[in-house]
């Protein structure tokens, strides 16, 4: 298994990236081909006494994407941007997955245009993993696609079901959908228009409309919503979780010596809550419905959270989820309703 | 200072409602008309002592609108509902100020249908308020408008500024209109559309796109959406801040003997935080555009809640938020861009 990781435009610089490659090699006996600027890793190469190590090669991109550029345009005009090489290199079979924490859009650009979609799927959606009270629980779609239509959001309700199925091992994934209520007549245009078509959807067990307040209740698995609501919940998440730390430090100062004596007897607690809900034991976000296996890494992401990602990659393509999309998208009569 | 209080259609019955009626009648001097069914309101004001007290009167509704009721058709056809009674209470300035904790669909209609809108305001919008790390940030539109234009949006800004000045005392309040980027290029169409209208109306201090981590981080005072998108970050908020406190149990037991009396020296401080993030504190949103006061409470809420949200009733009467928001969206030219 050889996988793709593209090295650049993230938060931290190349080197997380590479050291959280080099984990992934030992602990999986995977390859891995770094993609980015060929000096820059081949010194950190040489730093971490890993300049030899046969499971990681270099394949030199001179340029990237930043977070601020237009993802599209940027794509068809910087054919030399590293995630457009990554993506060649996962096109043309050189590479059996691949991971990005770059640009996510400029990411969902290379892969619409270097990979396409796989045959029946509309648009592809990036479904993003969050802990709940008892497990995980998959939103669907993260940020792929602003104002989808109701059939997009059927999709993927399809695709997240099969992810929550094949590579978090829940059998008959329940699904909902992503509204202001629970009953039926609840909702925006968009909600209203897609809860009969997911009602109909034979591939699904659809559980009707979920709530805000259910993502992490541990009673849905898959939450289906357009890419602009799922993209903010998904960063509500990570605002809120860190707001309450830091407000929970903020009263336990306040609560002289007893608290803080306190706080220290619980700090292993602390600590595991903190893995338990820290996205980079998750990681990163599938990007499900092109032709290829594709993680997305948080912008942010640190070694251990690439390693992880490289771990999904390797599932994600070892099950082969691609296939299964196509052969349970194309049902004839069913996802189109 | 009279207030309207809508007794009926909650999670937890009339009692909670007038509870927390009477505490405020103790607190802040007021007088409540309590609306719903007399037979029941009479049972609870005798049995708590209060059946004479003369700052408590009871208005007869026979009627309730539950939460799965169709909003607008209910409020038309049962005109005997509490909610309906309530409002016009306040139309015909019998009260100041409703404070309602049934379904918030009726309650929008109610208002809209019973008070009307303020000139020149479009739809009307829930401003509600949530916890920082530094101060209160509120979130307009919670929930009184889905599909909402772009036009809608500014008006939405306009007033949950006034709101947070006069309200929440926050001097020239920052303004961010939630997306999924920070930059103007980024996010779903009625996102790009209100961008450049923000950015040229006069009447708000307008700080750019914000996204979902923004806002518990004390960085922006007023965060700007759609109904269906602020309802939605609204639940998630409400039902994170559940799961990582039951998590967070969990873990502690797991820790042993030491993780409990460590749990046990912090429990003063985790009480503080909870005091700190909880909704009931914050005595519900405030319907924002409708010609009277008129304030909507959680379902859930219980008689703290009541209590606090009728303090804001009294305050949203007395600083005459309706007029400045008249005043302010008449500026011509300028709301309208």
């Amino acid at each position: 298994m050889r996988i793709a990781v593209d090295v650049m435009g993230t938060d931290y610089g190349p080197r997380e990236i590479i050291l959280g490659s080099i984990d992934a090699v030992k602990e999986y006996g995977c390859s891995v081909v770094l993609v980015g600027d060929e000096h820059q890793i081949n010194e950190i190469l040489l730093n971490c006494g890993e300049y030899n190590n046969e499971k990681i090669t270099i394949v030199h991109a001179g340029n990237v994407i930043e977070m601020n550029e237009h993802p599209a345009i940027s794509v068809k005009t910087k054919q030399d941007a590293s995630i457009v090489v990554a993506t060649k290199l996962l096109h043309t079979k050189k590479c059996d997955a691949l991971v990005s924490a770059g640009s996510t859009g400029a990411a969902v650009a290379a892969a619409l245009f270097g990979l396409g979609r796989i045959k029946g799927v509309e648009r592809p959606a990036i479904a993003t993993p969050i802990p709940n009270v008892t497990g995980t629980t998959v939103v669907v779609d993260s940020g792929a696609k602003v104002d989808a239509k109701p059939n997009h959001l059927v999709q993927n309700a399809i695709m997240g079901s099969i992810y929550a199925e094949l590579i978090l091992n829940i059998e008959e994934p329940r699904v909902g959908l992503l509204n202001i209520g629970e009953e039926e007549i609840k909702g925006n245009e968009q909600a209203l228009a897609t809860y009969p078509l997911l009602k109909n959807t034979e591939q699904i067990h659809f559980i009707g409309n979920v709530e805000g307040r259910d993502i992490n209740k541990g009673t849905v698995d898959v939450v289906v919503c357009d890419g602009f609501v799922g993209n903010i919940v998904l960063k509500v998440e990570e605002g809120l979780a860190q707001a309450l730390m830091t407000l929970l430090r903020g009263t336990i100062s306040e609560g002289g010596i007893l608290a803080k004596l306190g706080a220290l007897l619980i700090k292993r607690s602390l600590k595991r809550l903190k893995k338990k809900i820290d996205p980079a034991e998750y990681g990163g976000a599938l990007l499900l419905g092109v032709k290829a296996p594709f993680i997305i890494c948080h912008g942010s992401s640190k070694a251990k959270s690439i390693k992880n990602a490289i771990g999904v990659a390797i599932d994600f393509a070892k099950k082969d989820v691609v296939t299964k999309i196509g052969d349970t998208v194309a049902v004839k009569g069913k996802c189109n309703n």
